[in-house]
C-alpha cells in the first residue's frame, strides 16, 4: 500500500501545465494568465476632477471664507469625455465634473458644496451666472486624480499565473483589452464501466443499477473549471472497453469509474496495461483504496504520439467522489496552471467517534458548522461507500490518520471543505 | 445617510425567487431545486454483493477454519448487472462479483480471499473446479449490502431548496432523473453610463477612458451564478439612456454604472423617476455611497406590466465591485433561491491602520492571510476608489465600523472573503 501523498505526487508528476490560447476575457474567468500583461497606457489617462465642481488655481482661494468669498470669472464647462480648450488663469474658474480631465492652468478642484453655486442657482431659478463664489482657502491638488495613479503607462499590471477573478477581467477592460493569453481549460473523458449500469434516460431492468458516476464526475469536473466529454458507459468486455478508450484520446485527460478491483470482470485493468502504461495501486485510504493510475498512447493532430493521463477510480459512487477530490480535483487545478492546489481546511471538534480498523487514512462525511468561531462536525450517519446521499447531505470530510485506530467524540480533528463559498 | 442593513433590507426586499425550469441535471449544477425529489426506486435496488466472493449459506461454514475447510458445491457465477436463476441450498455456493445481487437462498457473502480459491486456481492452471472450500466461520448477513440501504423507495431524497452540488447531481442520476425543475439563472442586463466611455475593442481617444465596468460586473454576475446581458455604454443623453434601459426590459435585473451623483450630467435619476420608481440612497458605507435603488417598469410577453428591480451603481470601478458585493450578490442568490446570502468571514489581525474620517461603514481592500490557525489582513495600498488594480490585489475587503474612527495595526477586524476555495 503507498499513502495518499506519495499517491498524489505521482498523479501530479504525469501531469502538465496546458497550453495558452487568446480567450475573450469573460470567458477566462476562472482560468490563469499564460502571458504578463502590460499597460498601453496611464490609468486615470489624464489628470482629471475627483469631484464635481470647478478647476480653479488654490492661490486664488487666499483668504477666502464663508464670509468672505474670492469670486472667479467661470470661462467654460467640462464634463467627463470631453477637453476643455480654454486655459485657467488667475481669477478665472472652469466648471467642471467627476472624472473630466483638468483643463491646463488648473492645479486644483473645490466641489460644489464649498461654493456658492447653489445659492445662485435659487437666485436666479437655475440659470448660471458668469461668477462663482469659492467659500473656503483650497490646497493646490485638491480633488484631483493624477494620470497614472491606477496604473503607469509601460507597467507590468497582471503577472502571469494570476488567477483571472472578475477583478482582474475588470482591469484587462480598463487596459483595452478584449482577449488575453489564458491556460486552456482541460477536457476530461469520464467513462463508466460495468454490465450492471443504465442510462439515466432508460428504465431499469432488475438486477440493474442507473449510472450516477458519470454525473456526479461531470458536475466535478465542471465544478473546478475543466470541460467533461461524457463518453457513456462501457460494457465488460474489451472490445466496449476498447472503444470508450478510443473515444477519449483526444482529452486532456481521462477518468472511468470501476473495473479496477480483483474481480474476475474487472477486465479495465489488463485493456489499459496494453493500451498504454498504468499502474494499479492501492493507496491507504478509505473509501478509494482500489485506485489505477497511467496513461493512454495517443495521436495528436500532427501524427505524434502522445500520452493522456488517466485516472482509474474505485466504481462505488462515494469512493468517486472522494478519490476525485482527493488526486483528481489537484491534478486538474496543475494542468489549469493554478498554483494552490489543496481545498481549505479547517480545525474542527467531531461530535462522534469514528473507529480507524486497519490503518488507513479515513475521509468521513461530515457537516462543518461554524458556531462563534469555532469549527464543529458531525457524522452524516452510515458510512458505507455506496451511500451516494451521505454525500450529498455533507459539505466537508473529516480526516482520520492512519495512525489512529479511533478519534473520540470531542477531540479536534482536520476537516477538508468541499463546497464553500463558491459564489 | 441609511445604513448598509437598511440598504440591503430594502434591495432584498425588491427581489422574489425566480421561476422553476425542468433542466439537464448536469446544467444545473449551482442551482437550487424546486421541487422535493422522491425516489421511484429503491437503492441499491436489491441485496447485493458488498465483495467479490462466495454467496453462501452461513450455517454451512460451522465449524470451518483454515485447517478444516467446508467444502462447497459451486453450482453458479453471478457478475454485477445480471440475476442467477439459481437458488442457493444447503452445501452449494455461487461465485458472485461485486454490486451481483445476491441468489435466492443465500445468507451471506464470503470474500475470495477467506476461501481455497487461490489455491485451487494455481493448482489447475487457472481452470476452476466444481468445488470451493471456506477457510472460516462467517456470520449470516456477511458482506451483503442491503436492498434500500442507501434509499428507500418513495422516500424524499433531495428536499425543495437543496443546492445542486455535484452530489446531488449523482444522487439524481443515481435515481434515473436527467431532468430536474431548478429554479432559473436570473439574467442581469448590465449598462454602463458616460461620455467618456469607450469601448474594450476601440482606440482611445484623449480624454476618454475604457469602459471596463461593464465586464467586471458581467464576471461578478457570472461567479455567482447569473447569466450577464451586455448592453454596452449609454451617453449623457436622455435618448441613449432610455434607449438602453429599454433593451434590458426583459432582463430579471438591470444593474447600471455611472450617473447617480450630483453632477449635471447624472441623467440616470431622471430618466429613472420617469421609466418606473427609483430611490436615491446616500448608503453609510466607503465606498459606494451614491447609490440607487428601484424598479423599471416593463411588459412581460402576455402583455401585463411587470416591474424590473435596478441597481443603480457608482461610476468608480471599485465602488462598482464592492457595491456589488453587499447589494446586488445577496440579491441574485435570493431569486436563484439560496438561502445563505452572506459570504463567508473570518476575523483578522490587521496590519495597518485604517482612518475612518466621516462615520460610514469602509470596506478596504486587502490581503487576507491564514497563519497557523490565525488570520492576517493588509492593505493593498492606495484605497481610492479609481484604484482598479488593488481589487485585483485583494482577494477580501476588511470592514471598519460606522462608530469607529480609527482602526489600529495589531487590532482584530472582520474580513469578507471574496474569493476563497472557488473550484
Amino acid at each position: 500500500m503507498i499513502s495518499v501523498e506519495e499517491a498524489l505526487e505521482k498523479v501530479l508528476s504525469y501531469v502538465e501545465v496546458l497550453d495558452a490560447a487568446e480567450t475573450p476575457i469573460l470567458d477566462s474567468l476562472g482560468q490563469v494568465l499564460a502571458e504578463d500583461v502590460y499597460s498601453g497606457i496611464n490609468i486615470p489617462p489624464l489628470d482629471n476632477a475627483a469631484m464635481d465642481g470647478y478647476a480653479i488655481q488654490a492661490k486664488d482661494t487666499e483668504g477666502a471664507g464663508s464670509e468672505s468669498p474670492s469670486f472667479l470669472r467661470v470661462i467654460d464647462t467640462v464634463a467627463a469625455g470631453s477637453i476643455s480648450e480654454t486655459e485657467v488663469t488667475p481669477g478665472t474658474a472652469i466648471r467642471i465634473m467627476t472624472g473630466a480631465p483638468v483643463p491646463r492652468g488648473a492645479d486644483s478642484v473645490v466641489r460644489f458644496e464649498d461654493t456658492d453655486e447653489e445659492e445662485r442657482k435659487q437666485a436666479s431659478a437655475g440659470g448660471m451666472s458668469g461668477e462663482i463664489g469659492i467659500l473656503c482657502k483650497i490646497k493646490t491638488g485638491l480633488n484631483i486624480r493624477r494620470a497614472g495613479e491606477d496604473v503607469t503607462r509601460d507597467s507590468l499590471v497582471l503577472a502571469k499565473g494570476t488567477v483571472i477573478r472578475p477583478a482582474e477581467v475588470g482591469v484587462l477592460a480598463s487596459l483595452g483589452r478584449s482577449r488575453v493569453k489564458a491556460v486552456r481549460r482541460p477536457v476530461v473523458a469520464i467513462l463508466s464501466t460495468g454490465n450492471e449500469l443504465v442510462n439515466i434516460d432508460q428504465p431499469l431492468p432488475a438486477g440493474k443499477i442507473y449510472n450516477s458516476n458519470t454525473y456526479s464526475l461531470a458536475a466535478l469536473v465542471r465544478r473546478c473549471g475543466g470541460i467533461p466529454r461524457i463518453l457513456g458507459i462501457a460494457r465488460d468486455s474489451e472490445e466496449s472497453l476498447v472503444a470508450g478508450l478510443r473515444e477519449g484520446r483526444d482529452a486532456d485527460m481521462l477518468i472511468t469509474s470501476g473495473g479496477v478491483s480483483a474481480g474476475d470482470y474487472d477486465m479495465v485493468k489488463d485493456v489499459l496495461a496494453r493500451e498504454g502504461e498504468i499502474g494499479f495501486w492501492t493507496v491507504r485510504m478509505k473509501p478509494g483504496k482500489p485506485l489505477a493510475f497511467g496513461r493512454i498512447k495517443s495521436t495528436d493532430k500532427g501524427g505524434a504520439s502522445r500520452y493522456i493521463p488517466h485516472l482509474g477510480l474505485p466504481g462505488n459512487p462515494v469512493s468517486v467522489m472522494v478519490t476525485f477530490e482527493i488526486f483528481a480535483r489537484p491534478a486538474l487545478l496543475k494542468m489549469m496552471g493554478r498554483k494552490d492546489l489543496a481545498r481549505h481546511t479547517v480545525e474542527a471538534t467531531l461530535a462522534d467517534r469514528v473507529v480507524n480498523s486497519d490503518g488507513r487514512r479515513v475521509y468521513t462525511r461530515a457537516i462543518i458548522e461554524k458556531r462563534g468561531d469555532k469549527y464543529f462536525a458531525r457524522l452524516t450517519g452510515p458510512q458505507g461507500s455506496g451511500i451516494l446521499t451521505s454525500m450529498s447531505r455533507a459539505n466537508g470530510l473529516v480526516v482520520v490518520p492512519e495512525d489512529r485506530a479511533e478519534v473520540k467524540a470531542g477531540e479536534t480533528v482536520q476537516a477538508i471543505m468541499l463546497d464553500w463559498n463558491e459564489a
